[in-house]
């Protein structure tokens, strides 16, 4: 029987299974992608009191002081949340994964996001064969190439960026007629000159048989090119939570509290997966380590009861 | 004319200070103490990603990445937050120092707390003469002494651990009969020999001449001693706050939304002077990031409103 399992291994699993085991709660993670979405980010200058850093290594750093505070993290996948009934009125769940079941008082879930698929013809075809997710996993197989990055925001920013150091040229091709970067990462690409943006661009299809070879975009435009790497967004990974009767927001983001209480008492949510507005790591940790503290209320409520 | 003002230098204010900047907002920190109230603390095992440092090197990496990023620092206590007409709809207020007075559309309070005080007599009498509120600062000067530390929660377990190392007998003096540490606090303070927990126990005065010399319990006992350290707990700084309409709870703590938003449009809060009930460096740090993305709307809405 644990006290607090933690559902998802990224920036928010991992802090709040440090601090939860620091307040005494047997505490077990379930980190089927230990280290989460920030593993596939290449520059983090953005985690207080680290200068820059990558996400593999602020992974690391948290995933060594989760381990360090005593917490036990298995690379599972969880497939479902059950309740099960109260015991002297403190909640029960089971948990069920691919290799186990594991009974539990509280439940954290910080499942994060998924990428945003684009939707257009040769997209999926064409995935890990010059279609990508992550300029920090695959941006090392366009050295000299040409690549385009798809998306508006910081995000597509930073992988342009990134892939700059690699390709001979790299496109931002970007819906509307604007780069939401940040000022910072906007000030570095207008001093690039590998990369180019095209504004008011949407693409059509991704072409080519064995690996990408060109990209047709809706204005009839084509470019030739062995790259696209598509930073159009997340859609927060909910259904577990969605089938255990947790409430959603219209985006399928969990609702929280300033508690991180979700609708049913003893689950909490924190990070991406949920309807904080400025979803950043350290807000998300700052989240999760507050469900340890209210997980913590709950576990001890037991002997309050009896 | 700042577009972002932060008035206090702890762990909230070097974030949100860090962050305001990378926003691309014209930032300033008021840090009267730079580095905040973690800067008395030895040991800090739960900054996430940080497995063991002490108070005053985890301040000084939060300081050094604020620097970085491009905040200004000013060692300048605050004195009076006045609100001024609003310009195209954005706020506009006059933060007034010993020094000068600084403009700015949004301002960011992270004043944090003061030590609160036990109110018998010889504390202030012999304040820094064996009566102090903070190990760290002062622990080296009792090597081989008899100390005690006041508190019942795990700050006081703390102070006494760090005691330890230097005194040869350590008191946990605790009004009540239960010391709320942290469990692993607990356990060290259990197996270490020097230290010894005296329950349902209240200092009625603190006697000495050039120096503490012994304390006396209201149960009548006394105790030789040349330390007390007292860590009963923090009053918010909110003085400032008060005097410009910011809304307080019964506490005199700054409340605040999960936007860090106050009761007036382009004033926030963060970390410990606010309402937030699990508070840690990490949550401050965070309130503090949210702040600033939510300045960021308030100063970017003005050529929205133009």
């Amino acid at each position: 029987m644990y006290d607090f399992i933690i559902i998802g291994g990224g920036c928010s699993g991992l802090s709040g299974g440090m601090y939860g085991t620091r307040l005494g709660l047997k505490t077990l993670i379930l980190a089927e992608m230990p280290g989460g979405l920030i593993t596939t980010t290449h520059l983090v200058e953005n985690w207080p009191g680290v200068i820059t850093t990558s996400g593999p290594d602020l992974a690391n750093a948290l995933y060594q002081h989760a381990v360090a505070a005593g917490a036990e993290i298995k690379s599972e996948r969880a497939r479902k949340i059950e309740k099960l009934p109260e015991v002297n009125g403190v909640p029960r769940f089971k948990v069920i994964t691919g290799s186990g079941e594991y009974e539990t008082k509280t439940v954290l879930i910080a499942t994060g996001t998924v990428h945003k698929k684009l939707g257009v013809p040769g997209e999926k075809e064409l995935e890990n064969r010059g279609v990508s997710y992550c300029a920090l996993c695959d941006g090392a197989f366009f050295k000299g190439k040409v690549v385009a990055v798809v998306g508006g925001g910081d995000s597509a920013a930073k992988e342009a960026l990134f892939l700059s150091e690699h390709a001979s040229k790299v496109y931002i091709v970007v819906r509307k007629n604007v780069l939401r970067a940040e000022p910072i990462n906007a000030q570095r690409i207008s001093k690039n000159e590998k990369i180019e943006i095209l504004y008011n661009t949407e693409i059509e299809e991704i072409l080519g048989t064995e690996a990408v070879e060109k990209v047709r975009f809706k204005n009839g435009q084509e470019l030739e090119m062995q790259g696209v790497f598509l930073a159009i967004g997340h859609t927060a990974q909910t259904d577990l939570a969605k089938e255990l009767g947790v409430a959603l927001n219209e985006k399928g983001e969990i609702i929280i509290n300033r508690k991180t209480e979700t609708n049913i008492p003893g689950v909490f949510s924190a990070g991406d997966c949920c309807d904080t507005e400025f979803k950043q790591a350290i807000t998300g940790a700052a989240e999760a380590v507050t469900a340890s503290y209210y997980a913590y209320n709950v576990c001890t409520s037991e002997s309050i009861n009896q």
